[in-house]
């Protein structure tokens, strides 16, 4: 195993057939697992390392535990014009959430824009995953969804009623890589505060405050307190009109339904989603406008900059990098999670990773 | 005139038929300085001062100017099932904001979801104006909108390239009142530091900051730096997202092309909006939605608090406060807006307000 200053790389087809092989073992059909796998090396391919191979263990535990159906009949409860309402019925996020993506596409097609709203789903990784998917067929992609454990009160309160609730949007640029927005509406994720817990590292102020409403810094004791929204009262307000969207209005859980999906291995989430694939055609030549991205991007990374600092950013490029890198160099595996593979496999009697 | 303690109230017909009388005398026709009293109105009613009978003076110096044009042709410039691109022809906002969302209802009374972009618009209010039309229709209401004027660089940058482009959301509940978002992607929205320079005030750290990364605090020298996004890179991240979806999408002014409406009373702005109609219908029985979103209201608002907070808010409910306030006691008039808009009359030739 490689020691902790370079982790061990593993290339993509490696992660990604490890994966399936997990899913199978757990008795999801081999044509979802497929997509399943695929999904989450996607994942850890764009440097999205909360979401991908890092929550293997927890999806098997999970499936183990009689939380999720690895059998679901994925089908589309509810459909207009320019909408469709997707019932998951439980299945993997993955697989849910592409088949909501695809319709949205599909219907996008000839509605010019078409909202998805999904209930009865689950975790289903980077929100910019699914955001992403329409910009192959010329279309942005707007993704919602409610997060899987509150750690979020109400502006002013100490009640956890929300969660990091995330937006993800993503442009097609011409010459330029596509402006891909991933976010959650709190200053930090929780999934920082674990790596930082990890790594023995104190927080920055802002990120966390304690019950007292004061800093909260030490990441051994983030428990004790709550994350904090962007923007103060403003991120709260996302944050809730997003669980609105994406939670209330598709019949999924939102506020004290919300169920923790990592200290809690068997209860169903009924996780909510959005996602809207806007169909640029319908609104002018995509030519036209990718050329306008493109015109868009280059003046803001030309831009005079601040003192000391090096570079103007789009959003998505840190992925766009990360893509570039790891799909020649393979995706770095932390030897901490090596070692929960490696169990993992022993337990489900598979072939390893390495 | 009243003092500065106890500023004038007018009652908001009066207010109304001032709005019109104005719109009237710079060739709006009547019909469409009736649509742009009332929002105007229903701006001040709620609360949004920085946004009502505030602006009537800029607005009629541009309309005198030719930046606008008083008989707009507004139209459906393209269509599609769920969705609609509405040509403004550079007609007062309020007029083409609100064919627009009548537009969108309409078609998703059918469609579930329609999403309608605008382009060649104006200054049109504030967003939730436009948000909150749905919902007497139990439909949600979204509004994006490019914004006027470029006070905010991209993160790490100094020019100026992007506006404090806002949101708004409303959510019809039941028993409850409707819960509304309206908000700038900054810190404070550029009309909250021209207030505090009017009274003298400094501004806390946070708002601005100046050329060379520096807390910028006193508002007389606010043409020396810019606004800061919420959440430092990731309001950046919005701002630029509602700004392709509201200005680029629409084939509206972004970036570089945004005209300072504050400055400028000559040049057409081509503002961009979009608003998107979502017919709860299409989702769930409307009865069950507004129950689910009374008992979430419930729980953040009955939830514990920190030390010192006094009520736990939901957005909207400033607006909520002031509309039942300004409804039976009329609209406060601070001295130097009364002043202005007498000079205003006196100018136009038409009947004072008070």
């Amino acid at each position: 195993m490689a020691d902790t200053a370079t982790p061990l790389r593993v290339p993509a087809q490696k992660l990604e057939a490890f994966i399936a092989r997990a899913m199978e073992a757990v008795d999801v059909p081999a044509a979802d697992a497929k997509v399943i796998a695929e999904l989450m090396t996607r994942a850890d391919v764009q440097g999205s390392e909360g979401h991908g191979i890092f929550r293997l263990p927890q999806y098997i535990r999970r499936i183990k535990g009689g939380a999720v159906n690895v059998r679901p009949k994925v089908k589309v409860a509810r459909e207009a014009a320019g909408m469709a309402l997707v019932d998951g019925d439980n299945g993997m996020g993955h697989v849910v959430m592409r088949f909501a993506t695809e319709k949205a596409i599909e219907k996008a097609k000839t509605a010019g824009v078409a909202w998805a709203g999904v209930k009865w789903s689950n975790h289903a990784g980077p929100a910019s995953l699914y955001a992403s998917m329409p910009l192959e067929h010329d279309m942005i992609g707007l993704y919602l969804a409610v997060g899987n454990a509150n750690h979020l009160p109400p502006w002013g309160g100490i009640d956890m009623l929300l969660s990091t609730n995330p937006i993800a949007v993503a442009v097609p640029a011409g010459k330029e890589p596509a402006i891909v927005l991933d976010m959650a509406t709190t200053v930090a994720a929780y999934g920082k505060v674990k790596t930082k817990a990890q790594r023995g590292e104190m927080m920055p102020e802002g990120w966390m405050i304690d019950r007292q409403g004061k800093p909260l810094t030490d990441p051994q004791r983030a428990n004790e307190g709550f994350l904090l929204p962007i923007g103060g009262y403003k991120g709260y307000g996302l944050a809730l009109i997003i669980g609105l969207l994406a939670g209330t209005l598709n019949g999924a859980a939102m506020g004290r339904d919300v169920v923790d999906f990592n200290a809690d291995d068997t209860t169903p989430t009924n996780t909510g989603h959005v996602i809207v694939a806007i169909n640029i055609e319908a609104f002018q030549p995509v030519a036209e406008f990718k050329k306008s991205v493109d015109a868009l991007v280059r003046d803001i990374r030309g831009g005079k900059r601040l003192p000391g600092v090096d570079a103007i950013r789009l959003p998505g490029e840190g992925s766009h990098t990360a893509r570039a890198d790891r799909q020649k160099n393979g995706i770095p595996l932390p030897p901490a999670l090596a070692g929960a593979l490696a169990k993992l496999a022993a337990e489900l009697k598979i072939a390893p990773l390495a």
